[in-house]
């Protein structure tokens, strides 16, 4: 497992950028004392920032960017002019090598965008997917593609499964995952051809991972399985829908507890459970978007994020690195190949 | 507006059958004095239940079946053997113009399939959908398709919005519903072929609806549209996905009133508060998804149901039926080819 690791740091991404970026890289070098960190971003505005934290100063290098991506920059745009920017510095370090993984809280489109263009996709994997920890009642699930491919056929989701799958065992150190396919119900006859035919492959692979066929929507927040896959159309609704709810409830308790003068007299004495609830929906607790399927890696953190947010979506990315994701992702292409039958069709191409 | 209506109730679909179905046409007659019922199932078992409430006796009949369709059973069987059940007599009551509409706590896709084969597809509309009201921070909306239709082209996405406004008009009584197509984002260049091809058509069309544009995962809960359209896979896992969250919270709130005796102290002074909470995401009060796009109306309430529950299944039938839903959604779509151009391909087929 790989230690010593360069994480470059777009420091002009969040909201609260570069405040965010670099009390997020503080507390991440305490969790990860051997790290070094590349930030990339107006030095002039991270510089005083940075020098309130002596011990950060010491295993930090700061580059000088004066192009920043805003949330309002078109994908296209940034491709084409956004190189030069702090995001895409970030992301040519990783490229050539200078660091082991990038973390921007910027647009995501934007981010996306250069990602693919700048590190291109891995060899056996034809198109990229965007995954996620969700929180669930049991801790955490992965959940892939979130909208970065819209429309999806067999081989892309047995790829997504693959990848989602190398994720968890990094990321949330399990040994085998179990992963599902997102399905409308969980006999094998539901659902249309793409996920019938993904299943039949997924069936046939020797992977560390133990898949169980189709899930259902009600079962992602309950986290019964580690990986949920599904197409990025449907993926990013249903993960919309699975935050929007949360909010909506939060709110809901919100009120409940402003019903009444009683009603705050008793949140006063059980407020200490209802903080551990929202501690256990806070979105900076469960943050760090991934790119998969490109020859590097990149985390994207909430643009809403705080310093502990930002630091959450540093520990995903250090995750990935020590466990070195793209490697392990080849080589779990490689087997599937190997697997022969069905499983081929999923690469060979 | 129709008011003097008959209701056919399948009395054995419920998991507390007949009782909730008894019960639920009880209350169901205290809010609709006009309405009569016919109810379908075992007789022996209904009679002394319906003993217990003689004001429905006055105005209720029973129809003894001796069949009963199963959870188990399986849609391809309900439908050729199914016809003299409670469910299909049930259907048949509607179909023969006995009933005006039909209520069941049945098996769905035994349900789905019935009234399909039964009742056929309205002139006009390719595709019966299925609708259901969701709970939202603002009340409620419409959604669908719910899980009828997997795989959907942009004319039926079409007829959806418009079978959904003309529901959300006469059950939420809204005069012009706002009305949106779910997708990864709200900008019009998002989504795959269909979602824009169905948008496009949509602002064409002239009809008493606001349509929108695109709509994404989060307003689902929040009710910032009165009608959500999306596909039956999308629809189906969006759905599950709310539903499952919003179980999850809860359960989530349980815990942390009973993780000490402060909380469970404090839950005492503020139990109206959550109660309140509780009672605005209750199942029971939000019953009743629909099957639209028939020559008939049939309601589908939760098996779970109480006769609380079913009675609010009830009320949706009534509101569908004294509206003439059927009616409204042929002159919708008529009104849609009149409008020609691009709307036009919507039926035109």
């Amino acid at each position: 497992m790989k230690d010593k690791l360069t994480i470059a740091l777009d420091c002009m991404g969040a909201d609260g950028a570069p405040m965010v970026e670099i009390e997020g890289a503080a507390l991440a070098r305490i969790r990860y004392p051997k790290a070094r960190f590349l930030l990339f971003g107006r030095a002039e505005r991270i510089r005083p920032l940075l020098d309130g934290h002596p011990a950060l100063v010491a295993c930090s290098e700061i580059i000088d960017t004066d192009q920043v991506i805003s949330m309002e920059d078109k994908p296209s745009q940034a491709v084409r002019r956004g190189r030069d920017s702090s995001m895409g510095r970030a992301i040519a370090a990783v490229r050539d090598g200078q660091a082991d993984v990038a973390v921007s809280a910027g647009n995501t489109g934007a981010l996306m965008g250069l990602a693919k263009i700048m590190l291109r996709t891995m060899p056996g994997i034809a198109r990229p997917a965007l995954a996620s920890l969700i929180p669930t009642y049991r801790g955490e699930s992965v959940m892939l593609d979130l909208g970065a491919n819209i429309d999806c056929d067999a081989d892309n989701l047995v790829e997504f499964a693959i990848m989602g799958a190398a994720f968890a065992r990094s990321v949330l150190g399990l040994q085998e995952p179990s992963i599902g396919l997102l399905n409308v119900g969980v006999e094998d006859l539901k659902g249309n051809e793409t996920v019938k035919e993904a299943a039949e492959r997924l069936r046939a692979t020797r992977l560390p991972m133990r898949f169980v066929g189709f899930a259902e929507g009600d079962q992602i927040p309950f986290g019964k399985l580690d990986v949920f896959v599904c197409d990025g159309f449907t993926g990013n609704i249903a993960l919309k829908t699975l935050e929007g709810t949360a909010r909506f409830i939060s709110r809901l308790i919100g009120d409940a507890f402003r019903s009444s003068l009683m009603a705050r007299l008793g949140y006063l004495i059980c407020r200490r459970g209802i903080q551990q609830l929202k501690l256990h929906l806070d979105p900076n607790r469960h943050n760090g978007a991934v790119m998969l399927g490109l020859n590097g890696l990149v985390v994207k953190s909430h643009g809403s994020a705080d310093g502990e947010g930002f630091a959450t979506a540093i520990g995903v990315a250090v995750d990935m690195a020590r466990h070195e994701l793209v490697q392990q992702i080849a080589s779990d292409i490689e087997g599937l190949t190997e697997t022969g039958g069905n499983g081929r069709q999923a690469v060979a191409r």
